[in-house]
């Protein structure tokens, strides 16, 4: 037996406790919790079968009853002495994708996104946004076989692009590659068909946060977007964090949202406060180039989960539905390179370089912070990808 | 043992045999072939345990030379003696989705029903299609979680909807409810993340062929749509029949695609034959209103899969890519009610009433037909779905 110690001002403290899957090597995976720079084996911890597996699918499907049940368990667990067996070093150990993912949709939550794009895209309009953007958070299906976990290497997609001046498109790799600093929330626990979640139940079924990189490719999105929106400038990756954290473990960070206006329909009315004050951090190439704040979402999880349920379709556990871009309203707020550099027009340093869109060896990370409770803070992981080139 | 006879005028003869998955009931489901109104056990038929399972997945996965051998096998087996607890009848199972669905997109791949939507929501331009219509084929992601199978009733979708004189959106139940009549297209053998599928390989990757209903409501469509495409509009309900017509029965059924004009991309570029003289036919509470031929499509198989992965996009076993609604050129041929009534002005005459969009109580039926081997012709089951009210 062993006594595991992490101090209070440890960002992965009992506090948080994200799960992840992980492995060593020449052995099967298994569900773990952080805790400090220990993964602990959760099968071994709590003596669960429940854990011994390579995702955390069958855990959330279990429910929030659960989730509160085993949060108490492994906090109870980890207080005490834990076998040794059960404890790895966090450098000792490959992180795998922590869900399976069913259904993703990627939102457009941010006001100050949607703004700086519209005034990029459609100069001169009265307004930057679409006229329907206040009333329903815009969202899109994407890909769910491309989401890959933090640290794994991104090649770069090729597609068809075509400049204004051009009398036809041209096929090649894409010269506009991007970010899109995202959260990412997981779903527990889905709906039937034809039985919409409402906003007061959405805390019911929504398991955990994650890191996403919504890697976007301008040049190929740009050509193909109208009228059925993005799909390959989006579809060859996006990245999470390899840590899921709990729900259950962001109740410090919960603060309002932004006001809306005008007042939003009644089915998407809260009932409760539903914002996160998370930071965000975007590294290029180490160099820190942008801190998005999640507060600033002008959408909340609870309306996103539960718009997209109002028509009847159906969710399930392990879908993942995504933020859209956060930026906030000052300029080293922003949390795509388009915007950041105003389409490429006032390109930002990093490391001594003017830079603009993503070359071949980039690498870009994001991480982010949140409030826990007495004065703690809790550490989101990382979401962690390289550009290499295409073709290899 | 039993003789099992079907005459060669049958739908459903040697020449097709398509895959499904069925249950008697207190039965766990398992794979079966349609051979005239029989559904003959793969599990039993070949002792092979690769089919005592609820879905095609496993074998799917197992890849064309298996799909080739399946099928030889299965024609070598139903023309002797059969062991007669491997045969059931039609009537007296339950048909469940055959596949479980990884990713799903809708192509746009109709000409005439492209033209048509720009005619009727764009009129006045130059040209109806968008610019890069031509140049590729246009697709976007949808909701694996909604894909039912044929006879699974489809309740009416809530949602926002604003018609241009309203100054605000209201909500309630979709009053402008629609069908898309489509053929699916079902990936039997992915590509890993970065290995693009090319035309020349599609073969190898597509496994077979079902009837698809993309249910659409036109007026949260027409709301939600600008600027990311469709989501709510579409996202409550796809269906599916029940079996799946295997890609190696449709040799007979071949032939050329359009004159694609400017020409293609290289990546593009056929090199063969690969459109499907598929004939699909529209019922609307049991009468015929249109029968639009497949054949007219723009875009092939091999090119959307051709294009969906060329970023380096990753496909699954399972992965279901949907043409988009099939219009021919003429009125009767037209594959979505949108069209068939041009936007409601024009309503089309159903058991002696005049009809725009779906009532409650309505009911659809997709069915299909294609030329088989000397003569003969393979059907493709049904997809149908009836519209039940919200509430329920």
């Amino acid at each position: 037996m062993t006594t595991l110690v992490v101090p209070t001002d440890d960002l992965y403290g009992l506090q948080n406790l994200p799960y992840g899957v992980y492995s060593v090597p020449g052995q099967e995976p298994g569900v773990g919790v952080r805790y400090g720079d220990h993964v602990v084996d959760l099968a071994r911890l709590l003596n669960d079968e429940t854990f011994a597996t390579g995702s955390l699918n069958p855990f959330m499907a279990q429910g929030r009853a659960r989730w509160i049940a085993v949060r108490a368990a492994i906090i109870e667990a980890l207080t005490g002495d834990v076998a040794a067996e059960a404890v790895h070093e966090l450098d000792a150990v490959v992180l795998h994708l922590p869900i399976e993912v069913a259904d993703y949709v990627d939102f457009y939550a941010s006001e100050h996104h949607a703004s700086n794009m519209g005034r990029l895209f459609r100069p001169g309009s009265a307004d930057p946004l679409s006229p329907n953007w206040r009333h329903l958070p815009i969202g899109y299906h994407g890909r769910s076989a491309s989401i890959v976990v933090s640290g794994t290497d991104i090649m770069r997609p090729a597609g068809q692009r075509k400049d204004p001046a051009d009398a036809a498109p041209v096929f090649g790799p894409s010269t506009r590659l991007d970010i899109e600093a995202e959260l990412g929330f997981v779903v527990g626990t889905g709906n039937p068909m034809g039985q919409p979640i409402p906003v007061a139940e959405a805390e019911e079924h929504l398991f955990g946060v994650v890191l996403f990189n919504d890697w976007s490719a301008r040049d190929i999105q740009a050509w193909e977007y109208v009228p059925l929106g993005p799909n390959l400038g989006k579809s060859f990756a996006c990245t999470v964090s390899a840590w899921v954290v709990p729900m259950l473990a962001l109740q410090a960070a919960k603060v309002s949202i932004p006001v809306q206006k005008p007042a939003v329909l009644p089915y998407l009315a809260l009932d409760r406060v539903w914002g996160l004050d998370i930071e965000i951090v975007v590294e290029w190439n180490g160099q820190v180039v942008s801190r998005p704040p999640y507060a600033s979402m002008y959408w909340s999880p609870a309306q996103m989960l539960a718009h997209l349920t109002v028509n009847g379709a159906p969710t399930r556990t392990g879908d993942l539905f995504a933020s859209g871009t956060i930026s906030g309203p000052d300029k080293n707020q922003r949390g795509a390179f388009i915007e950041l550099t105003w389409n490429g027009a006032e390109p930002v340093d990093v490391n001594g370089r003017p830079r603009t869109f993503l070359e071949d060896g980039d690498e870009v990370v994001l991480r982010a912070t949140a409030p826990g409770p007495g004065g703690t803070r809790l550490g989101f992981g990382e979401a962690r990808g390289r550009i290499v080139p295409n073709p290899p």
